[in-house]
């Protein structure tokens, strides 16, 4: 009797490690650039997604949330923490893995840590709203908090949209010489700033990308030049913003998902009508993005599922032929689906 | 340069095969007792679980679900896809796996296999209702519906509330020679009928676990005794039913999660108002159960996320100590969190 599993209950598994040769196999100028093009890809097709506000599990140290989505071919759900006490503790403030099932049948087809994999399609999830929503000439950006998410930022505005100056600027300058270190030599100029007025001068895109769970400023109005694009990408649950309310009424606001940034982003300050245009519908060519070179644009990111989901599809497949999975004995298959009993007990 | 995962990083896994060996280990009658004893515990404490109605994706041939709970320590969920029309292609109706994690972290603690997991869960709880419901002097059920679920639905009634006979009924009797060879020698007096009216004869419960997704009455009422406890436990989904409304109305009905019952049990059949009791108040001796010898009582199980926690709770503690499971590496931890990008850098 064979009692080995079988190939119909194998689920391929993409660990951290594997993930982080996926990145240098592929590249990952390359990968950021190819996952944006999926997230595009997926945008236009936005309609037609189940979604969903991610849903939350609260705590007084932070959230544990899940994030479906599906497409009527594949299911898609990412488990992702937010603990931003965690650094302090030498954790990750934010951790998670995803997986991808077959509508048809339920079954799982992929399952991927997405730590690694989040900060990738966060940062090409910035690089497309930028890439339909900067001005074209943009070549220089302003990186506000340089942590984790700080180098995958840059990098993914450098493939996708052409930046070739980066000004860096955190509240630690150790944060700040960590994120210059590790860019050195990857093509871009870098130039480390001493506060958010110097790191803003000359900057035609101004990317926030802060942790601290609380309402910040870090933008405050008179900082803010016409004609800039802003990406608030670090304001991410309720009571955690980045930018001061002036800088927000100020701006055209584009999201992903209203019923879920009304909650979580930067819009959470503003009265619950105020106007925000869907970015979904900029990608298809529906409506108009950026009006006029003086506009300031502003990019309320706060992850959604369908990003997730366009991550981890590119996943399967960029796998597929390589050695970087292995599979994961996680459904069980009798040979008569009825006899999950006789299974077990021939296992004995 | 240690490249290999750090412990942090690592998350123990329980493959199908070793959550068959567990089984094994354990002893799967003194397993279902302590999977039920859980629940029971956790059911004692209900309201301080983070409770919320099990979060689909439906399609026209089947539904994934996450269901997840937190009891403000630890934090689970479950992914569990119902397809009926699977059977018919090899493939299960139902798989599932689920997650632990630590609610001050974020962290991932356990990732299990959940399709032989929630077998155990959903026999476990029928087992909990049944001590709690039954009269005390049942020694013989009915199963109706010898498919996947039957044997440790017949197992768990006889560790948890000392049934020594079930009586097996299925609409293909091939199932219920099924169901009967995989209980011979297992210590309970099986009797194969051939219908209905014949499987619940001198039956004290009835248990019916029947698939398919649309409204059915394998239960009416002329066919059901004074004083029988009733286990529906098949239908979980909205449209899915199993017994007569004749059948509802008159017994006394005892539910988990009244706004997740009212849609998807046999309740979904009656007043959105129809009297319920919740079955932890009986657990937690707040409300009285039966009242009556003559007394008909209906659990309307539709399976709660508490009951997969308590399941996966007592699969975190089994495991210790033994070689049934191994270490993903599913999270990343850089040496500095702020640093993942470095971590991916030095990975090349």
């Amino acid at each position: 009797m064979n009692l080995k599993p079988s190939e119909l209950a194998m689920v391929p598994f993409v660990s951290v490690a594997n993930m982080m040769k996926l990145i240098h196999h592929v590249g990952i100028e390359k990968m950021l650039t190819e996952i944006a093009h999926e997230i595009e890809e997926d945008f236009k097709r936005w309609e037609l997604f189940d979604k969903t506000p991610r849903i939350p599990s609260h705590s007084d140290v932070g959230v544990i949330e899940l994030m479906p989505t599906s497409d009527g071919e594949l299911y898609g759900f990412k488990y992702v923490n937010g603990h931003p006490k965690n650094a302090a503790a030498g954790l990750q403030t934010v951790t998670g893995f995803g997986l991808l099932a077959d509508v048809r049948t339920g079954y799982p087809v992929l399952v991927s840590e997405m730590t690694v994999l989040t900060a990738l399609r966060t940062a090409a999830m910035s690089a497309v709203a930028t890439k339909h929503l900067a001005q074209k000439s943009a070549r220089t950006m302003a990186m506000i908090g340089n942590g984790a998410q700080s180098e995958f930022q840059i990098l993914a505005l450098k493939a996708v949209c052409g930046i070739d100056t980066a000004r860096l600027y955190d509240i630690d300058p150790s944060a700040t010489e960590k994120c210059a270190a590790n860019l050195k030599g990857l093509g871009i100029k870098i130039i480390k700033c001493q506060s958010p007025e110097e790191v803003i001068e000359g900057a035609d895109i101004i990317t926030t990308a802060t942790a601290d769970k609380n309402y910040q400023t870090i933008l405050t109005d008179n900082l803010v030049g016409a004609g800039v694009h802003i990406n608030a990408i670090g304001g991410d649950c309720p009571g955690k913003t980045e930018l001061h309310r002036d800088v927000v009424a100020r701006a055209s606001v584009f999201v992903e998902y209203p019923p879920q940034t009304r909650i979580e982003g930067e819009i959470q300050q503003m009265d619950a009508d105020h106007p925000v245009t869907e970015l979904w519908q900029v990608i298809a060519g529906r409506i108009e993005g950026r009006k006029s070179a003086s506009e300031v644009t502003l990019f309320d990111g706060v992850g959604f599922a369908i990003e997730d989901f366009s991550a981890l599809r590119y996943v399967q497949r960029a796998i597929k032929g390589t050695a970087l999975y292995r599979e994961l004995d996680m459904i069980a298959d009798p040979d008569d689906p009825r006899d999950l009993f006789g299974m077990v007990l021939r296992a004995g």
